[in-house]
């Protein structure tokens, strides 16, 4: 597998830490040895060699100058589009930023890939969210893969877990916490702070962005919970479609409430049949203490899927981070050699 | 993928509802066709077709009669090994009673049709329990397919979440409740009902046998941590190695006493590294309400994984059940398929 990185901000290098990392146990245990060939990003800069990059020296190169400039050969300052159409690379890692409206620049780096027979693994949740259906028809009819278990809560394997361990499964309704900023606010806020405190201390701790609202009003959410909806359950929900409430105008005193009858206020993202069709909601609900989405706390996720034979299977884990989101890039690596014809 | 049914009780014919249940689905969204070919149980009778056969009839002629001797056409009689060995079936169903110190059957079974490079779902902890370095071995150069999702929390995706999604991971430590039976007894001692209640309660709803003794006393769980520590730790842990105590000497008193204090007894199977290998163990534990594990109530299962790049990775779900159960060997399947050049 011959690999370029298209987008190589905090999930890019993260995924190529891993790369790095777990070359022997990838070799070892799966026979697989994968190759960087090519990088391009607006910010750190491109390179390609179509015979191979060395992860260690790109890799400090960013830590120490910010840039992929020095790295001493290949071809320098090919766009993302170059870099997927003329490297010689079969597989995109594709991590632009997110953007939930349009889906670019991840919409048209994607479908160019997959138009040429390139497998894709994206943590770009717009194009997902937008395009999954056209986007997986490309895949099918030129026999490339396309993944993206990082788009929806990072590393943790929801969508994988659904779509292979679970294939043939039904799933009739699913129930998350999917945005890690918001359930470390609301989590804070049990603990005594007031909503700006706490938000400023998800800053602080670089879980919040400057402009929160991606988080706090629940795009983030959004963007997941179209995925789920689509890609897990056949749907054919839009953005205009998913009712959305942040959590931005809940009270210090409405968490407190709630906490002295045992309840929490989470962001609950849902999806479910309603009239024939799959709707989608992202609110803040007061869970009762039975409900075991209302015990994770932090930047810890969760989804409860309620499906027809195994009735609810959950799954827990870290929601963000650039190495837990880097991971879900490889996972979708490793499984693409395996089903390519790797052991 | 044409299927023998090696042992075709509660779990085997649960496989076979879904089976037939799943056909249009199957072929839909995976473009997989099974074939029943076979059934061998010594309780309600051996049929073979090299044609096929149809499910449906195999039910009902269970339900009604307790045995398929009537079915109209086929061979009849062949014991499991012939069937295995003669018929033209190139997967095997292994549901067969569990021996976690033989193996046996299953043992044979299982290797008998790995050697003949036809591929292996099973639900057996025995073989896998007792021997899966060898026959994983055997599975890799027959270039055929070995899966067991079922022995580990009935059709909980645990292990299959374990070896694909998270391919790649390190596991240091496992924590988890793989028991239904035992943790439904303590939760009703939780609700005030004596050790001796709520075991005759467990045995009157089908969830604990007429001697309990595999459930109450830790060894089903003991075989199920060492599928885990062996498959997904590398370790060589074997039934002796596992320290064991089950739950029929904790008194009402003692969980309520807990209860007071927000604490739940739970019997507790861990794996993790000690002295440079894997150690097992299977003992109640007291755990405190922070503890996910301390919500996980009645029949369902969960299991915690303590990763390099994920930290807790938690997966929770039904723990036993025929259909649930049978679910595992069907997503086993599925998988097979995929790998072996479906869609």
């Amino acid at each position: 597998m011959k690999i370029a990185v298209i987008g190589c901000g905090t999930v890019g290098s993260g995924f190529l830490e891993l790369l790095d990392e777990k070359q022997a146990l990838l070799k070892d245990k799966y026979n697989f040895t994968p190759g960087l060939v090519a990088i391009s990003d607006p910010k750190v800069g491109s390179i390609y060699h179509e015979g191979g990059l060395n992860i260690k020296k790109i890799l400090s190169l960013i830590e120490n100058r910010d840039n992929i400039n020095d790295y001493p050969y290949g071809e320098k300052g090919w766009d993302s589009l170059k870099t997927i159409k003329d490297s010689n690379a079969d597989t995109i890692v594709e991590a632009s930023p997110t953007n939930i409206e349009t889906g670019e620049p991840g919409l048209t780096h994607i479908r160019t890939a997959l138009e040429m027979g390139k497998n894709v693994a994206t943590t770009n949740k717009g194009p997902i969210a937008l395009a999954y259906h056209k986007l997986h028809d490309i895949a099918l009819r030129q026999g490339c893969e396309l993944r993206f278990e990082g788009t929806v809560i990072a590393g943790t394997p929801a969508i994988n877990l659904t779509i292979y361990p679970l294939a043939g499964i039904k799933i009739k309704e699913v129930k998350g916490i999917v945005n890690g900023t918001t359930n470390y606010i609301l989590t804070r806020m049990e603990s005594g702070m007031s909503y700006e405190e706490a938000l400023r201390e998800a800053q602080q701790k670089g879980y919040a962005e400057t402009i929160p609202d991606a988080d706090v009003k629940g795009w983030d959410a959004v963007a997941k919970i179209i995925i789920i909806a689509n890609v897990l359950m056949g749907g054919n929900v839009t953005v205009g479609d998913v009712e959305r409430k942040g959590i931005d105008n809940i009270t210090l005193d409405e968490v407190q409430q709630a906490l002295k009858d045992n309840k929490h206020w989470k962001l609950i993202a849902r999806a479910g049949k309603e009239n024939g069709s799959i709707k989608a909601s992202v609110t803040p609900e007061v869970l009762g203490e039975d409900d075991p989405l209302s015990r994770i706390t932090g930047v810890t996720n969760a989804i409860c899927f309620t499906t027809d034979v195994l009735r609810d299977i959950t799954i827990s884990g870290p929601g963000a981070g650039r190495r837990e989101t880097g991971f879900a890039l490889l996972s979708d690596l490793i499984d693409i050699n395996r089903v390519k014809g790797g052991k």
